[in-house]
């Protein structure tokens, strides 16, 4: 029997130091950048099988699942204070964890652009493992892609998780209602600017580092203290402005929001001034705004205030049944002004 | 009030006839996208409630979760017999029925270069949505990022999915047994060359057509007859080669393939011939290899040919404890052969 077709030995991904198009075949090289990069990372038994899909336990009784998806292409892949490895896994599991699931499973897919550095691999998925953890969710399952050099910028990561909803939560962006305060759990605008600030055509410095963490603790810490919040969301792409509007609009409540109140770190602030951005719409990655009744805003704010990622909470706002499906600004100028959804892209790629 | 830093109406994605960076903003034009192409398209509550993560129904008793992603790059996102929207719906979907779950929801996220047109996206989303109402899916959640030209090539789906694997049910890749046979639902590689055919640089003419479609009927109908399958692959990327020498590896056994009885469609064959293909490692999408007892085959070879897409089934070979983990063939011409694994790729981006 002769080997007619193909190369006989399996060739270990370390042979290279970039990513080839042989990366994405399915075949022998797929195999090594799986073994090499991903799976020395991950460590999920349901992973290692290698089976087309992981079999998972089931849900707890009485939970409903929930499910969510997200991409991420944020350039660059490393800023200060994480790299998309972080920012993928946090980002999914904190879109779960503001609707009140606990997450469970995560898959991640990633699209490859050839010549993309190993090492940049290695150093995404030692983050995504080591957030992962924190996180206390498994990388169940993945998938890579490659595609020619210019077709793609580096790597980008689609996450997908899966988390329980205990039985009896319910929490929905329908739930807000007149005289409810507005509680964001730290700084905003962090990762925003963070990233910004390397951005090779900016040219600014700043000590600021990205906020991205993940937040199922502070999540279950809130909800634990407050059982009453109505809704929850993490302000990423799109800033407070567009996370309260969609609350707003959804429950068909208006929104006035405090200037003086709203926690900013001296260097978002300055950042902001400088690039001619408004701080309300730009993205965190590690915090979260509530909806709470009244009376317990301040319970929730002392559980928020406990925990290291809460330190700087605050109450930031009310709910109006006054202009429904808007958001308004008490400035500490005097005035008020509207907080409009944003039309256009004030910052592309930052997650 | 005044408006200070945005426009105050939502602009309609339909003033834009291509993707512009702002679609991907989380603002108004991010809305606009969703809701022309996206929730034009897709029907389900849980997705049009737009909150961060879908919540849903959990499994039936005492059924386990299967959970599986996969990224979808094919060039052109268009192809004889279907699209990159049929591919990732299907892809994925086939992946769950594989492992022996009933697909139940899926999540899609797309990573669109800017100057996309957005008639594309709404014959993709289309497809999609066509693609999981005949898979008996649900599009739960989903997300959209845009890169800039020239970052990007067009559209990038990833699809990724849940479903729920029957108490009792318990297919792997290691239950291969010596003795087995190893039987294939259809014809191999129609969409490895039917994707080639449009390849701009490929200047070959065939009337051949990908075999892509969602999996679903064909393997209950396939488990119901013969419940006592040891595994299942979806020979994609990679081809029959790679997803035997998988199950070979797992199972630690050997495969005989015979030759003669490898169904192969005309044109597959001369396109092979004319560009030096094997077509044992050309993808297809919408067959599944079974390997099942010897006794059974003849029950499940029936079963298969009386649905529609297994009309062409076939048994084409069988497991030995001979040469573990490779795959012979047995040659037309009277020889053997090695199949291994590819080392690098023989095909770019077919799905």
């Amino acid at each position: 029997m002769t080997d007619a077709t193909t190369l006989a030995c399996p060739v270990p991904a370390s042979r290279y130091d970039r990513v080839v198009l042989g990366h994405g075949s399915g075949g022998t090289l797929s195999l090594s950048l799986l073994r090499d990069i991903f799976l020395a990372a991950f460590d999920d038994l349901a992973l290692h099988r290698l089976e087309d899909a992981a079999v998972l336990g089931a849900p707890p009784p009485g939970a409903r699942i929930a499910m969510t998806t997200d991409g991420f292409v944020v350039t660059p892949a490393v800023f200060p204070g994480g790299d998309i490895g972080v920012l993928a896994v946090a980002g999914t599991v904190n879109d779960l964890a503001v609707s009140g699931a606990r997450p469970a499973y995560l898959t991640a897919a990633f699209v490859l652009e050839e010549g993309t550095p190993l090492e940049l691999l290695r150093t995404v998925a030692r983050s995504m493992a080591e957030t992962a953890r924190r996180a206390g969710v498994a990388i169940v399952a993945g998938d890579t892609k490659v595609v020619e050099r210019g077709k793609g910028d580096g790597v980008f990561i689609t996450t997908t998780g899966v988390g329980w909803v205990p039985e009896g939560r319910s929490l929905s962006s329908s739930a807000a209602r007149p005289g409810d305060k507005v509680v964001v759990s730290g700084p905003l605008g962090d990762h925003g600017i963070a990233v910004l600030s390397v951005r090779e055509d900016l040219g600014f410095d700043t000590e600021l580092v990205s906020d991205v963490a993940p937040l199922t603790g502070l999540v279950e810490a809130a909800l634990e203290a407050c059982p009453t919040i109505r809704c929850m969301r993490d302000p990423t792409r799109g800033g407070l402005a567009s996370a309260l509007t969609e609350l707003a609009e959804a429950s068909d409540v208006g929104v006035v929001l405090d200037e003086a109140a709203l926690p900013l770190r001296p260097a978002v602030r300055a950042a902001c001034e400088l690039l001619g951005l408004d701080p309300l719409y730009v993205a965190c990655e590690g915090r979260f705004v509530a909806i709470v009744p009244e009376a317990d805003a301040p319970r929730l704010l002392e559980a928020l205030r406990r925990h290291e990622l809460g330190r700087d909470a605050a109450i930031v706002g009310s709910v109006t049944e006054l202009h429904a499906g808007r958001i308004a600004l008490d400035c500490i100028t005097g005035g008020k002004r509207w907080v409009l959804r944003l039309a256009g892209e004030q910052l592309p790629r930052i997650c």
